[in-house]
């Protein structure tokens, strides 16, 4: 998908929302897990993560641009996880064809080794972007770009608490290491078309910073919902005229209820969010 | 594996040699694809890369004390890659429980994903230790600590081009990165027993720097061979008392040849590395 589709769709719409499928066995709700058992027996954890993702996106599709399965909750289950991870996206394909979506890898390795791992998920998985590491620099990222149509999601400042670790170092000139990221990430053929970056809405005080350093680009917000980032600051100090941003929530819609209604929950959280948003966008 | 048997391991082959399973379709000489689609067809993958890695194993177990099969390179075959890679490490456990196995697989992500990365390398996956990136800080490091006998290896200067990107921004007091990526994480209860650093040989003269800081850990170093680094430097400015080193070579040892022979060359070249490196224990 690329950056003037996505934009349609965001108006189309009237949100920027991404849902994130962190699914995680302990946490979905009991009802699919016994109906799970009932036809695989022990071989449930396959369509007991199917079952809940396709759920949970039939009721929330309405209200989003985006979905972003975190690879780590499909890998813990070994290659059930791995064939649900890409049982989703096929699903995606066929009935959401229209909804960007986001595999969450936070992947980055020695060039040869990068291009193993885009050819991996632009090829095999066939998502529209992926989640990227910077430590690693140039030759870790580049081998993700020049795909047409996808993306790489670039970390640059993360929402969680050890981005205070090594994100805000600056160095002898003052630029926190997050800037120097940014501002790298254009010289190695980056732009508004191909990349986007990772802020949280944790550090949405921030984005004025960021703003000044791509303005055009995309950002994926991680952090509203069970992380505490708040919507309005991050549209305060994010949004550009295209909008610019994919605000992501998981665990706040998709674990919002637990019992059989637990979908019917999910898009009503959903909902709500994309009405926010709806009075951001204008 | 513990620490005390690590040592005892390197002692007893008088090698710290880590043979890199980057096992790359398109790089297994043609006699093992050719078996393989012959017996299973155009579903071919999966047993050649069992196959390529068990007689690669096989030949260099001798010459070697670890394994570091590199994800990407498995994930790039999908499901048939990541059952390749479990097969492989299946293999090793049974025939040789007394190599060390590193997943590089550069992980970190937020807390309670990490911890979801962690389970699935060192429950489902069972393997020793895990490679991870550090630029997400504490909460995406800690949770693949405090699991006996396991280890995190963490990224601090990397082999690669990209490594002087971000790896030597200084900071205000002269610092750079890698050094403040050392410095924290033994804060983070990170230790000799319990965590190891990626450092590249191609930055052998930055060993004695690091060596500084971690005075007893493990360096896991890549870069001999094909991308450059020199073992004799490595060792002159890495290598401590209890050697503290494990030296890993992937394509200069796996990929030596592409005939029939490919194992016994391999094996061959594993011997040459273990030689020089008995030299150096000494």
């Amino acid at each position: 998908m690329n950056r003037q589709e996505l934009i349609a769709q965001i108006k189309e719409k009237q949100s920027f929302l991404c849902v994130g499928l962190d699914t995680d066995i302990t946490k979905i709700p009991q009802c699919i897990i016994d109906e799970a058992k009932e036809k695989d027996g022990e071989d449930y954890i396959f369509r007991a993560l199917c079952e809940f993702n396709a759920l949970i996106i039939d009721a929330t599709a309405p209200y989003c641009v985006a979905y972003k399965p975190n690879l780590a909750f499909y890998e813990a289950y070994g290659v059930d996880g791995i064939l649900a991870f890409e049982a989703t996206i096929d699903y995606l394909k066929e009935e959401y064809p229209n909804h960007f979506i986001i595999a969450d890898a936070k992947r980055g390795d020695i060039g040869n080794t990068s291009k193993m791992y885009a050819e991996s998920f632009f090829g095999e998985m066939n998502v529209d972007s992926v989640t990227v590491a910077p430590y690693m620099g140039q030759d870790s990222v580049t081998p993700f770009l020049g795909h047409d149509g996808r993306w790489v999601i670039l970390l640059a400042l993360t929402s969680n608490k050890g981005a205070d670790d090594f994100q805000y170092i600056q160095d002898s000139n003052g630029t926190p290491l997050y800037q120097n990221v940014l501002k790298k990430s254009l010289e190695w053929g980056g732009n508004a078309d191909n990349m986007m970056y990772v802020v949280g809405a944790t550090r949405a005080e921030m984005l004025t910073d960021i703003r000044k350093t791509v303005p055009d680009s995309f950002l994926l917000v991680p952090g509203i919902g069970a992380q505490g980032g708040s919507l309005a600051d991050v549209c305060k100090y994010g949004m550009n005229s295209k909008c610019g941003l994919i605000v992501n929530s998981s665990r706040a819609i998709i674990y919002a209820d637990s019992t059989e209604q637990f979908a019917q929950v999910a898009g009503q959280k959903a909902q709500e969010v994309q009405k926010e948003m709806a009075a951001y966008i204008k």
